[in-house]
């Protein structure tokens, strides 16, 4: 289905391998979701989009739940099926109940409504908010 | 700058006014923005906007500053300047860090980067993600 | 400000001079705008990009106001500040009203709503709406 | 298929029931589509939403089939196909001929190609256009 | 499945038929794709597309299988599946390789990324990308 | 302007500055845009960020110019001013002529154009062009 072949574990390069080990490692899990697959195609992208994802997504300063919900909200604006699906049941595992999902949306759909307001009646930003608050 | 002339306290009707009120002693501030000044040329949007806005944003399962930040990461994925400005720092007033604020555009960064790969490369939806890992 | 070089009246070639004089004779304007002194670096690209705006701006099925008005809709849910406002000064030109300004931008406001809502939970399209509703 | 658990008529709560007896009253129909059944997840965001679309797409300053047509536009700028086929379908149920279809789709396209255009070379904003016409 | 009926080869006008024939022997081709039977649906739109599509997709001062990857660049962004698997297919066909398909996914994926980043901070244009770097 | 302070080089710690001082010989300039001082907000999300695009924008199976415009091609669809900005600057520094550009935003108006009316229509993929035309 995708515009490219999915490379499979058995099938796979040593260096895609190391990535592939990793991924099932990090995640606890034994199988490898199409995503990281297709990506395959070129093994540096693979390799530099997985180190980021898993750098990126990892507990900080916000949590790994809400950092799951945070990339639901983009692709639910982006309207990318593959991502709003794999990152509402990655969210799910790490701890997001319904009521949860349905306050997500929302706010995604009211920050929807309302960045039309604001930009389709071309608000002037308040001095309060000039750089984002920051004082 | 609007496309419509904003409607100041002093010249607003009974109507608006009520919702002005309301949307300072909500915030505890004594001004309203130039986002509401807006959307007031139509009294009925008005209200009804910030009614949503009101119950979509209190503090739910969600808790307040994640709720901001989720308008933040729609906001950038939508390119909205005054919204990412205002809710910015709307999340700042409510905790937001400058490190959170730095992971939050880790994520939205991250996450529109690898929607536009499994677009681009028309990944097919494993079978554990279907109905968002819904069992 | 534009990223190439503006064409004016004064110094156009006589192909881009005709493109011109066109506009201000179908608009019943004596100016050109800055888009179309900038779309002129390519004078096929201009030719090609009036003839079709012409064509399908002009009052049809669909009138000329309701056309205008589904242009200013589209740019806002692009975000892009030039076409909201020269569409919505075409618009209130060719009719719209204030109170018409603050509908389109609810219909606006609520359809991008929505669609966060109907992507964002993944709703199957109904029997019933399948290919529009064509019967 | 929905990420969340679609709620029937049947199995519905008394809230939740009367909106969608509001629903069927109000289109003069005897089903519920599966846009709401899935927002039903929270009764709060379903009664929300059918308020808010209900006293929108409502005839006012604008018509009721110009509104579904403005609601198509934006859909197809956000790719939202859910959106896209319910809109169409209630477009034409409102009164929308295939040429008035055509003539959506040829406005929405072109105002998809300036917008490319105006954003892409930065085109600025002339003065008679500033603040959408307003004077 | 599209919302209005596709016009085949056999059913169509005179006027529809010349630009079918068109569109075969300027790609060397013995069939019609879906898009063009849809966009059939008002003939004047099916004419103005084509003839813009032939004209722009020609090579120039960039050669053609440049201009179909950014084509899928740009339908990539937006997430249209049609035009991404047709543009793709379009590529392949002129001589892209599958190398060449990754590294263009490589670039529009972090291409989504620093819109992002540079959206979500607000970063101020430098003085010398002003006028995209135009002297 | 920025939400948050922009990290100069005379202030910026050592991690910092070891990628200010590979961007400046990578590029072979003597300054540092505002894009980077702005990320070193996080220098993790800095170096990630820089080690990303080196890599990504690297001539390899397509140009380095050619990448710049497809860069050019997805900030435009985004509306991302800074992006649009800078990457017309750079891609212009790479030998992008003014007719290339006038060609490049001819493709990528075009393609915003078609994918609306593909989208709209809800045209069918055709065989032919299933998984991109991998055969």
């Amino acid at each position: 289905m995708a515009t490219v072949k999915m490379i499979e574990y058995e099938e796979a390069s040593a260096e895609v391998r190391a990535v592939y080990d990793d991924i099932m490692a990090t995640r606890g899990v034994d199988w490898i979701n199409n995503f990281w697959k297709v990506v395959a195609v070129q093994p540096a992208l693979l390799r530099r989009t997985w180190e980021g994802v898993k750098e990126v997504m990892a507990p900080g300063a916000i949590d790994a739940v809400t950092k799951e919900m945070i990339f639901v909200a983009v692709s639910v604006t982006n309207g990318c099926d593959y991502c709003i699906n794999s990152h509402t049941a990655g969210a799910r595992k790490k701890g997001m109940s319904d009521e949860m999902l349905a306050e997500l949306m929302a706010v995604v759909g009211m920050a929807n409504q309302t960045n039309a307001l604001a930009n389709g009646l071309q608000v002037e930003l308040d001095e309060a908010f000039r750089d984002g608050g920051r004082s």
